[in-house]
């Protein structure tokens, strides 16, 4: 990782290639001077004694001075020679704005590695190239390349972004959030500065209490969940758009379990045990971080409501319950006290709607919320109010009314979510009402607020995975090459702790015979063949066989079918639910597994649970409980109640025993693991290896 | 249907109780002042000359001019006799403001009752009470008990809502989306004029394109069904919010269909049989309003996207995926002229990315999409790009920007839709710049806005069911009350062309026997009695009888145990995909129509689609096409493929035999309707009776 601290610290700033024919280049300085950077702004131009208005140096070389920071929109072709005039003069810390490298193709990759080793060569920090630069908005510095709205609002969220023409579009609708940012970076490139690099600076950045990320795709896997795992241990809320959810499930080959796991699956899966809150619009990654930097850690999901709007709060319930909330009636003491205080023609309830009364008595609907506060089953009150929108003659009596809210919803002692209506800007003179009465965050609009809530709900609940360990090594015997079949995997598995159907191998028709004997009927025979993976479609599973006789038959036919070594002999086993527990290996998070229910559900329905490994048994549990079938397992259409503890731990097994094997493996699949009762075993397995 | 023109175009309007100590009687005053009002105002107060600084009336009388809508404040009790005094002086329209009616209580709803009465008996028309009045933009009529931001903005789309609270949320909404609305009503309790009869004004209403509604009920189910068909046929489509959501569902006894007719599903399928368009938040109402205001109706789903942000261009293509909606690749013309205009280190795809390069070349977006537009393989094209929010220096720039794209938008020759990176409010400077530059409607963010698109589209494709006439009488034998278990079913459903399983009667033991040999083996046994409606529950079921001694045993038992009147003898049928048709009487929508697929997928997944009867044999294939599980009947997991024609026809007979049995049927199910390739046939079915 680079140390990002100097690059966005900068007390001196040169922009290398600033000129007047530039709309970047006006837009960086303006910003620089019109958000008040403290230290001196060189303009440097070759061919300009005059930029912008004022005296420019023809080199960083003619500057003379200390330069902290380069911000570099010369041409393509000219920035190398720029970077390394500037690491002669000892200036460390450079914005590359231009364009024309990695983004083009072969040329332009090799102009960017050449950039890179250069850097590194030199000890050089880069943010891009072809990024936009940022935003140190605590700090006031901001070399930019697009138009900074006034005001420039500093606040708790640091926010990062891999795409230029977003990181506008935030800063304007933050700033309609009353939202204030602590850091905003446009990534560019990342040649050198990865989101990975920011993340970590924000996490140890005491002015960002929450971290919101616009993502492409995550470049760097392993280091970002090492620093999202850091800001959960730092209990910073990581918010994160990524984006690609359209695109084609890769489609490389991963035995049955491959079609379950889809990149954006996969992703979701990662972020969700990483303990980072994903969301699916620019809207809800704003308004989301913003809650969470407004209230932090949520105590529960049971919500008290407080309105004056019989519809608002009809919305509310109804978002409240898709987001899996709870509304539950107030205590009778709250209920006591509400009707106290309400009109008459009102009605006491949970969600509370106080009536347009409101609009005689201004300090109704604060009054109702310290009510609420005091009740035992509530964890958390939602405020339904709006920040007034245009500035009256006389403001003082929404100073005073917002003011006499903001007290009552300090003193609650409990979280306050308040939301709007509908989602329009915090004007100019809301923020001044807020500003002026101490009003707290409005989590803008029902909509997006109550999205809001329910992740940061859940991100307070959440359990994030320990970081992979090497494990137990696993008990291998043979050759890890190719495919192992049934035989070869049943061992693998009954060898690391994983219960498999009894099963005895037979190259002649006496031995499967006396196997089947010794079973009791009926019985399953399969052929078995190194590297037989599909055996069923070639006739080598013949089922319920009931006798001897049928034994002796079936295998001469399957042997005769198949040309395999030898059949497996197996009790049949009935009833039950079967499960398919798989790994694959993805190729950016490594060792994935899919646990999903056996026919319609994995076949149609693709109903599965992703965990990247390793897995703990109360994870592979969640897992579990995820399934939309999981009712089958508790009992439902007269099935046998599973031990769900049982199955938990036989999942996590196969993820132990996966992770055990370490860069040998490619996947491994039980297909199916029967499950009745507390009776788990694997009714057959498949093994691909890497090499 | 009452009707409203006359009360939404006063020409002279008396507000009743006025004071200047009431905020809504205000607020109401200055409305007329400020947003223009033609006609004479006059304010009616028996005890102050003087009222909001002008002279008051003591009564309607004291008037002496004519009257055409009188707004009532005064106290609850009141009310009636100031309706008795207009009546008397002609005053024939009314906005009782006035709460403490039927909201409150069984005492409201008596006075509510008198004032219907009274209104009813002087032929006056009254909205509300408890209803803030109404806001004719078009006309500049703004009787409005709450603030109106300035501007109130003039435009296409008509606004009725169940809530007063929220008509301010959405007036507010919509003037920040830069939309302007043909007529506001906050109904209030719709003692008399209901959402049905603004909605018919609407439709009407030449200023009106787009009905946007949010409901808490629909209170007239079958006048909302006739007025929506209207809608529908002058092509003004209707956008609905309908709350409720989170209620539970109705928890009536109706067979084993009810547990799938949850009273929100209910009118889900009946707004998409209408041709509504049903959104789930305030957000989504007035953005796909807008937008279907703007565009109309649609030609088809093929996106062309043109964009200056890869980040933009992936969101959009993530969310459109969402909607269903088709972002093909460009046409080699296509690309060969765009690529002409990119920068050269721009990529020439769809979704387009025509680069940051915009901030040099303000033309650069606009000639893309001329070029996309061309495009014979693209439907719609779909822009991303901000009205600008601050007022530079020189806003002339930004007139001829816009202005020429504007001019190709026009020039486009196919529906452009406008939609910004996220939703912030149009600012007052960008509703300068789209009026003076002529730039049409943009769908604020592409969250929002990719909602809206996905909406309009469908709308665009949606089939309006025809309206319920009374279909052929049902053929029926018997008496129609209580429970007719399978043995009356089936003879109904047979006399009625629906295929039933072969069936023969036998109360003796012989019969049963000669019957089971005439089918073949194995045969089902079922307990036959009049009103037995689970029959399986108390053992009177028997499956798999494989020869006549079996039969003649299960006989003996199914008779003993159940003490029927006799037994069905049937074939029994194996393989084939079962699913459940059945028929409940919704309270508010009537007959209403299950198709669910057996087994899982209607007990714990509750996979069925639902549709208001009657349903013609198109319709019922779409029907069960919705179905998840759809995939079975085509043949997925080895299963025969079915021929949705044939089962279509007879789920449509099905629904045809319902209605044509009218009133008297209360619920109606086959479970299961086996399907086995083109054999269709149901193997059990029960109906109850009303009476």
């Amino acid at each position: 990782m680079s140390a990002v601290g100097p690059l966005f610290n900068p007390r001196s700033i040169a922009l290398v290639g600033a000129t007047d024919k530039s709309g970047w280049s006006l837009n960086t300085y303006n910003n620089l001077i019109e958000h008040s950077f403290g230290g001196p702004v060189y303009l440097v131009n070759p061919r300009s004694e005059i930029v912008h208005g004022v005296p420019a140096f023809a080199s960083l070389s003619a500057i003379g001075a200390p330069v902290d920071l380069a911000y570099v929109m010369v041409p393509t072709a000219a920035v190398l020679a720029i970077l390394e005039e500037g690491a002669r003069l000892g200036i460390r810390n450079y914005v590359v704005l231009t364009a024309g490298f990695g983004e083009t193709g072969p040329e332009g990759e090799r102009l960017q590695e050449s950039l890179t080793a250069l850097a590194e060569r030199e000890g050089l920090t880069i943010l891009g190239p072809n990024g936009n630069g940022f935003i140190n908005a605590a700090a006031g510095i901001t070399p930019y390349g697009l138009p900074i709205p006034a005001p420039l609002l500093s606040g708790p969220v640091g926010v990062v972004l891999q795409s230029g023409a977003l990181a506008s579009a935030v800063l304007s609708f933050a700033q309609a959030r009353n939202l204030g940012l602590s850091l905003l970076t446009a990534m560019g490139n990342e040649a050198m500065v990865s989101v990975t690099d920011v993340v970590d600076y924000l996490v140890d950045d005491p002015a960002t209490k929450v971290i919101a990320l616009f993502l492409e795709s995550v470049r760097h896997p392993a280091e970002f969940a090492a620093v999202a795992r850091k800001a959960w241990a730092a209990g910073k809320p990581i918010v994160a758009m990524k984006i690609g959810s359209s695109q084609l499930a890769s489609q490389t080959a991963r035995a049955h379990t491959g079609a379950l796991v889809g990149d954006d699956d996969v992703v979701s899966a990662a972020f969700r045990q990483l303990g980072v809150v994903r969301v699916r619009s620019l809207e809800d990654l704003i308004i989301t971080a913003g809650l969470l930097a407004s209230v932090g850690s949520l105590p529960g999901r049971r919500l008290g409501v407080v309105t004056p709007s019989g519809g608002g709060s009809e919305i509310i319930a109804d978002r409240a319950d898709d987001e899996g909330l709870q509304i539950p009636a107030y205590a009778p003491e709250t209920v006591r006290r509400l009707t106290e205080i309400m009109p008459k023609f009102g009605t006491v309830a949970n969600p509370l709607d106080v009536t347009g009364y409101v609009v005689v008595d201004r300090t109704l609907l604060g009054r109702a919320m310290e009510i609420v506060a005091d009740d035992p089953g509530i964890d958390i009150i939602v405020l339904l109010t709006e920040l007034p929108r245009v500035r009256p003659p006389d403001p003082s009596i929404f100073v005073e009314a917002f003011g006499q809210t903001a007290k009552r919803i300090q003193a609650a002692g409990k979280p306050v979510v308040v939301v709007s209506n509908a989602l329009t800007d915090i004007t100019e003179f809301g923020r001044e009402i807020a500003a002026a009465s101490g009003f707290p965050y409005v989590a803008g609009g029902i909509e997006h607020g109550l999205t809001a809530l329910g992740a940061a709900v859940r991100w307070s609940e959440s359990h994030v995975s320990p970081e992979p360990e090497t494990g137990p090594e696993a008990l291998v015997e043979g050759e890890t090459v190719g495919l192992w079949a049934e035989r070869e995997a049943a061992a693998l598995l009954t060898a690391n702790g994983i219960p498999v159907v009894p099963s005895t191998f037979a190259s002649d028709v006496d031995t499967a015979a006396a196997a089947a004997d010794a079973y009791g009927y009926p019985v399953v025979l399969k052929a078995a063949a190194a590297g037989l993976g599909h055996k069923s479609d070639i006739g080598g599973v013949r089922l319920g066989l009931a006798n001897e006789a049928e034994v002796r038959s079936a295998f001469v036919d399957v042997m005769d079918k198949t040309k395999a070594d030898g059949v497996l002999v197996q009790p049949q086993r009935s009833g039950g639910v079967e499960l398919l527990v798989g790994v694959v290996r993805d190729p950016s998070w490594g060792l994935t597994m899919a646990v999903a229910l056996g026919g319609i559900w994995v076949e149609v329905l693709r109903d599965s649970a992703l965990r990247l490994l390793p897995v703990d048994k109360a994870q592979a549990l969640r897992a579990l409980t995820e399934l939309r079938g999981i009712d089958l397992l508790r009992g439902a259409r007269g099935s046998e109640t599973a031990d769900l503890d049982v199955v938990a731990d036989v999942v996590a097994r196969v993820g132990q025993l996966a992770v055990g094997l370490g860069d040998r493996l490619e996947s491994l699949e039980i297909n199916p693991l029967l499950v009745r009762g507390s009776r788990v075993e694997a009714l057959d397995a498949l093994v691909t290896w890497r090499t």
